[in-house]
């Protein structure tokens, strides 16, 4: 009798599903037979600027000696990140993005008999990681669509291992003050990891926002992600990093694959360490771009979260999946959200001036029309 | 009291000491003060061509768009592959390099209840992805430096769950023939799985040797796994895959990160698939440069293991570690293999014609001096 082959996967593996990504325009272009400049794509929280030209020439000149493997122990892009925080390059370890070293976190510190616990409506990672590993998930509800953090403390028992805090928040933009962050790790035992991912960080404005590398030294069980995928706008590369305590970067150094990151990135990366203007504009782009978004669903009566980071979720209803499909129709591609427990929202990324504009414009077609096209 | 945070790793990840990978060229140039351009690399099975002009234009161009996530389908690459081996795009998972997608298959398919299989003087990803996962490791003794495939279909047990067999073998080079693979494979359980790494099987030549895909259809339970780092020349990008039945690769699909293959790598590896002519000259280089080397070794009196692959492991004796730091104060990196018990042997990868000769100098010299100099 022949074998079920899914039938022999561990029991959490058989209860995943995979990340569902933002589609990409190469794939609206072959489905829909459109012209891939024509689409606009607001869908996976990208740098509209395009890429920093330091890093573009790092990366180019990298490609020369694709022949041989990556450095494996990240020197020059440790010594930059060390340079820039004021940390040791022991306290690094970087990852094929910030995907990379949330995962490589969680299958070191814990496995089938731990508990994880992250907030609902978090990034889809934190489930993941946690089921692949066939460790329970303790998802603890949301309030006003950011993690209830007391709640969370609230939720550890002797077998929590980790907990997951984004801050922002994707797919909601939520954040939380350093006031509320450190309250928070007052309430957790030296025991427990903490998690702070970061990912959206370069984008938070005000002195009143946690600085995740600078609470390190006050707390231990503290690890801080985050990624050059967004502000600094090398997502096509994969660059991610954990800032920790050398001791906790030791173990996560000997789990990540040794050459996880690939030459080119590892140029990027360091090269766009250097380029300051480039994360400048991407933080001016990206503020007037979500002022743009914002006051056009004002003006068409919609609700939104509030939101700290490149992206807005935006209330358009329970025709969410046909307003989705009727503006793929129209080339533009942003990001559905049921999957997170939010089926009348729509996470649209911020884009370019132009960009958002035409969105808007077809949003307003869309949801006039009854979103009935798809 | 402060807590001993690399006591909270999960058990196999505390025993684990990381993958150490061969000595980068910038490094040995910041430690001995030399310059990069002097040192030969003959430490990390490289291919000493240099990039694919085909594989370089395309990563160029997929430079543009780094500030887009990577197609995390794979849709181009997986098209060029289904067409090239005759297989679905539904029975392939990509990996950042081969390295991955082997990790991928433990964590799916075993964990702490199950036994892995894996010869002495594998290759080091196998018991460290078995480790990681905190899986029982059942490495079965050598045979003439390479695997005993009866002994090992023999310590198959109810809980084993994987067999990983490397051919050829690196770091040792050898190789079974089609015959004694497909012998093997009648012998294992359809239950378990058996992972074939291919790594180097673009430098066999010869009808007798096993190709991995073909015999896809007879065996549901085999994985082959191949990777573009080798003879296809793009170490730097880290990309592999394996091909499977499309019931195991839905599983590794939901598991492996969803952007783990970055645009330059995705577009560069595509591109090499058409460039037959580097794969020819690939192999060509490799076969004179392997003769070049085992000429040299059968001159200086010193064994060596046979190779099929694009490596050599040469005995140098007892002072094989003094010999390797000798070669490293002239400029030449090759791989200590101590780590996989082979303390007198010493892999040397296969460069070009003037770089071997080089090696095979400052090698004779280091072994004349009696070694003493590291």
């Amino acid at each position: 009798m022949a074998v079920d082959y899914q039938s022999l996967a561990v029991k959490g593996v058989q209860a995943l599903s995979p990340y569902q990504p933002g589609k990409p325009i190469d794939e609206l272009a072959r489905e829909l037979g459109l012209d891939p400049a024509e689409i606009i794509k607001l869908a996976s929280n990208e740098n509209p600027l395009g890429p920093s030209e330091k890093a573009l020439a790092a990366a180019k000149k990298a490609l020369e000696s694709i022949c041989l493997y990556p450095d494996g122990n990240g020197f020059d892009l440790k010594q930059a990140l060390a340079k820039r925080f004021g940390v040791g390059m022991d306290q690094l370890t970087l990852g094929n993005g910030s995907n990379d070293v949330l995962e490589v976190i969680a299958r070191c510190f814990a496995d089938a008999n731990s508990e994880i616990i992250y907030s609902q409506y978090a990034f889809a990672v934190y489930p993941l990681a946690t089921l692949a590993i066939g460790a329970k998930g303790v998802e603890v509800p949301a309030k006003d669509w950011g993690h209830d953090l007391d709640a969370m403390a609230e939720a550890v028992t002797d077998r929590t291992k980790l907990i997951f805090v984004a801050n922002p928040n994707n797919p909601t933009g939520t954040v939380h003050t350093a006031d509320a962050i450190e309250a928070f790790l007052d309430r957790i035992p030296e025991r427990v990891l903490v998690v702070l991912d970061e990912a959206y960080c370069e984008y938070l404005t005000g002195d009143e926002y946690p600085d995740g590398i600078k609470l390190l030294e006050r707390y231990p069980n503290l690890i801080t992600c985050r990624t050059f995928s967004k502000a600094w706008g090398l997502a096509g590369l994969r660059v991610g990093y954990a800032v920790s305590s050398p001791a906790i970067a030791d173990i996560l150094n000997r789990v990540r694959q040794p050459f996880n990151v690939d030459s080119p990135a590892l140029a990027a990366a360091t090269a766009v360490l250097e380029d300051e203007d480039y994360l400048r504009r991407s933080r001016e782009v990206n503020a007037a771009g979500l002022k743009q978004l914002c006051d056009g669903f004002d003006n068409m009566g919609l609700s939104y979260i509030p939101s700290a980071g490149n992206f807005v979720a935006v209330e358009v209803g329970p025709q969410a999946q046909s307003v989705y499909h009727s503006l793929l129709e129209h080339g533009v591609i942003v990001r559905p959200i049921a999957g997170y427990g939010m089926p009348e929202h729509l996470r649209v990324s911020v884009g370019l001036a132009k960009e958002n504009e035409h969105f808007l414009d077809v949003l307003a077609e869309a949801l006039s029309s009854g979103g009935e096209e798809g």
